[in-house]
């Protein structure tokens, strides 16, 4: 018999929005039997057109529907770590999207939260593991392809017309490396398979002052050294021009890849007068859509087949560990050890 | 009320088994209510991973079914012909793959028939036009982006390593223009909207003889010219090394577009002993998998919402006989007339 | 002891320019001894800012200098038969831009004429056998690293922003096949290593009626069989919006070559709001700067070891050939065999 | 008048050979009038090849040649200091490969030397800054087509088939950013146009420990600060599978340029059984081919123009100071201020 599980996913914020929609539509053995968001038009409108049967508007009255078997939280930052204990405390388990916390202090006990309920599946949202092109690197680099790697280097950059909407969401947003370094310092854990050990990080305000109000940057940049003597470089940026540009590369000693250094948004090449041209993905959505849909359909399978999925609370806990430490490095301007 | 349209599908090799998957799993507004093959192991596993309700091993069985809406065909192409008039007559609505027929008398008969029954919608599987790149340039077409069409270049070329299916599957292709570039005649039209007006054909068996003992070679090309004066350009192959390799180039008066002109199969750029490197696709379904999925999306969606899909019988019956006097051009040596 | 080739070139415009630069200043083993121009300030400027010992205004005053042992005609196409067949009978060797003659006559002509001096040296000027990208493309053709040629395809696209002076020098230009084609006719003869047989050829004004007042294109196209059963496809335009494209792509049964498929004019890649992009090269002297030296030098070499260079007066006479049968086939609408 | 340059030349090992065929050949208004090395037999079979007037065993001997107007130093680099000041007290123009010197306070004392001398002509062979990429890209910055500059990243890498020579030769090189780094670090300077203020350097031996014996690895990185805020990344290897890599990239505020992310040794690209590629740069020499010829023919125009050439001492200076700095960061673990 196919198992199928049922699901109550609150958040119907842009992410949210489409994680429902994936659940509804696309992620296979699965039902979106309920929806939860403060927002009474949109969960409405959201709960008639995919047809899902409990619509509520608090967390509590989520995870009281007994018929759920896991929970999927795509709610404000600063909900994670609570909505995350009721929930196991609920029996649920749970998918939750970066970060675990708002703080280290919270990272650190939605961790040992996790682990008291060993009978409940975790999994986070760092949905680039999931990326046909980042696993068909790890598999390369797994198999020995570039040997022992040298430098891992990762570039995220929003695009600058998106520039207004990054000033106003900023002083919530835990600064840059926090924000978006954080899923390449989770890459960088995955695909070099050691902990950065120390860091200096610099970078600073090159176009907006605002973001240097509460001490972040509009572009800042981090280098790191690994425990087994890999080097790490990963810049993050506000003011990208041509797109939503999310880089990556590893160095090894006999191979280097490189994954959408150039960030096409498809096949098409345009020769006109600006040259010969490739137009770029817009946002995070667009480039990883199909991620989305890998990294919860990941989910459901454990669910059904009682596996336990990964990435796990503790990449959540270590890949924020090391974000703040570059917070810390960029603040201080001091050299600073992450103690992993 | 949402609609679900009830769809039987018949055929469950390598292309029908990836419609009936895409029909079970990832469509929207349907149900894949019936499933055909005569093979009754592979037709009674499928029915039962993907929870079929009906599960029938002759296509007169299959139309017999009351509650059907609609029919997928996807047998091989010796029974499109007689299938559609089958279903049609049975009062299902039809997608069916290329060709309308083995022939160009079964290709007339087919459009005759379709057109007999304007109450039934008719849908004809040519995927690359659901392709997200393809529309994409045939929007910047539209927009007047690229001025007057002024070259449309298309290349079809298998990876040599199915070379042996190829030459076993060869008699019963209908020939590379038929089997292959049936495709680029169809985006061509679709594209410079025009009909190809006068042919010339060459090629020629350069690496296996066998293609030669009916006619076909193993690269050929042929030369258009459409009735509005653009020009066209086809190729198709079966000995591409790099792998499945579908290219197009429409030159305009004030733009080019190129799409896949590297058939990169992720964004994964590789730099090793051979250079700087992509790799590439391996057959029609790894590179059109989302295609094949938005084109069965359109297919449900007329049938859902009464529209009225495209590509129709006409864009099927037309595309194939510029493909038969491409081949009759090929085979003759002479200049060839569509009279379209 | 060094052997120092002395040479008289006739023409300053832009090409006899840039080959008299070469001359005097960047090929070895020669010396640029007599300048020849009509127009006397430009001759007198060059002269003394090269320090070239003659400087005269006619053709018959450069052959009549003693010293030299070689003259580089890069004078208008109308007088190239005549004074090819002037120098040689002044005993001088010839080195002489494309083409051989203005009409099929004249280049049947001028052959003859050169095959009556077995003593005299003689090469046509298609530099871009001498482009270190053809070269080394040419060289894995040679090695077999590609199979057996399947298709050959050329592209050569002026710039649409010199569009007047094409419109203004078309009348004299003997077309687009015989103006630009004739390059890429002479590469395919190269590459492929047999001659066309059987052409059509299409196209027409996309863009400029202008060029159809004397039964000539904006943009045109041929498709040829070669003898050992290759197919060539050639394109030429006027109109490309992107630059001087200059592109070739050889399709063997092992591998494929493209050359300059893209025609960065450096090796600088743009972020910007266009896009990624790369921009493109102006004009054939910018593109072919160091084919035009290494193609001097060759002759020079040739002079000075009393090897025979290459191309030959038969390689510019077949290439005309057949761009004259494409025109042919162009103007008349019919199939035509080259009889090579 | 037309200025002819007397030039002399020390050095005939790979590079100064270069740059000697270059005088001799390639560069215009000078003559290499004399050349000079201690091996003898390649010193006669060059001033024979290339008609050189003097040929000479020591630099006494080459600076007492009177008629000599300038020195071209390619000697090994332990020399480069004493001869600068031999050849500046000479009363002859200078040219020098880098480095200044081959400890920090050679440097010092070469840039005092130089400034000792100011009616001498003094330049250093920084040869990136004359590759037609890179100008392309300063032109493009200093039109402020990039904004404000963000980041600068430069990677510059051997191709692992030279490991055995850069073993052999690393005990005496400097270290990999003395060796390697430093035309980085200048084109930082020149592109960012600020200096270099705190900079944190790691890296290690991945594959060969050899260079750890003397406190160096087989790939390094930096990250520094520079006084206006701009961030740089430098990477330097000696493991490259794919060939000479030399890549550079400058984020700005308003746009990003990449000069020769892909080291590709020409226009062919190949298609077959690894996918599509491109063949890459197996050296300095032939990567900079033409910059070679530029720099030194700016050289000899400063010297016939009677102007100041740049790169200047202070550019060696400084570039050295920051190279020394790196390398004092990667020794010591610790943050490391310039003091420039």
């Amino acid at each position: 018999m196919k198992k199928i599980a049922k699901i109550g996913s609150i958040g119907l914020g842009r992410q949210g929005e489409q994680h429902a929609i994936n659940l509804a539509t696309r992620v296979q053995g699965c039902e979106l039997t309920a929806i939860c968001d403060m927002d009474e038009p949109k969960l409405n409108a959201f709960a008639d057109k995919y047809g899902v049967k409990h619509r509520v508007k608090t967390f509590e009255d989520l995870i009281a529907i007994d018929e759920l078997d896991a929970v999927v939280i795509v709610s404000p930052s600063v909900f994670h770590a609570k909505q995350i204990e009721q929930a196991l405390a609920a029996g649920k388990h749970v998918f939750s999207e970066k970060p675990l916390g708002v703080s280290m202090e919270e990272c650190v006990a939605t961790e040992k939260v996790v682990k008291k309920y060993p009978g409940r599946l975790f999994m986070l949202g760092f949905m680039r593991r999931f990326d046909q092109s980042y696993r068909y690197a790890k598999a390369k680099i797994d198999a020995g392809e570039i040997g022992k790697v040298v430098l891992f280097r990762a570039y995220s950059q929003d695009p600058i017309k998106y520039i207004k909407g990054a000033i106003a969401y900023g002083p919530t947003s835990g600064g840059q490396f926090l924000d978006m370094s954080v899923h390449d310092i989770d890459l960088a854990r995955w695909m070099v398979g050691s902990e950065p050990d120390q860091i200096w990080a610099i970078g600073g305000c090159y176009a907006y002052p605002e973001f240097g109000s509460y001490k972040d940057g509009d572009n800042v940049s981090a280098l790191m050294k690994f425990k087994d003597g890999a080097m790490g470089f990963l810049f993050a940026g506000r003011t990208a021009n041509h797109g939503y540009n999310i880089e990556t590369e590893i160095i090894g000693t006999k191979a280097t890849l490189r994954i959408a250094s150039v960030p096409q948004c498809n096949l098409v090449e345009i020769l006109d007068g600006h040259g010969v041209r490739k137009e770029c993905h817009d946002n995070f959505l667009e480039r990883f859509e199909a991620a989305y849909v890998n990294e919860m359909q990941e989910f459901v399978n454990c669910l059904n087949e009682g596996r336990k999925p990964s990435p796990t609370v503790d990449d959540g806990y270590r890949a924020s560990l090391v974000a703040y430490k570059c917070r810390e490095a960029f603040e201080s301007g001091n050299l600073v050890t992450t103690g992993l």
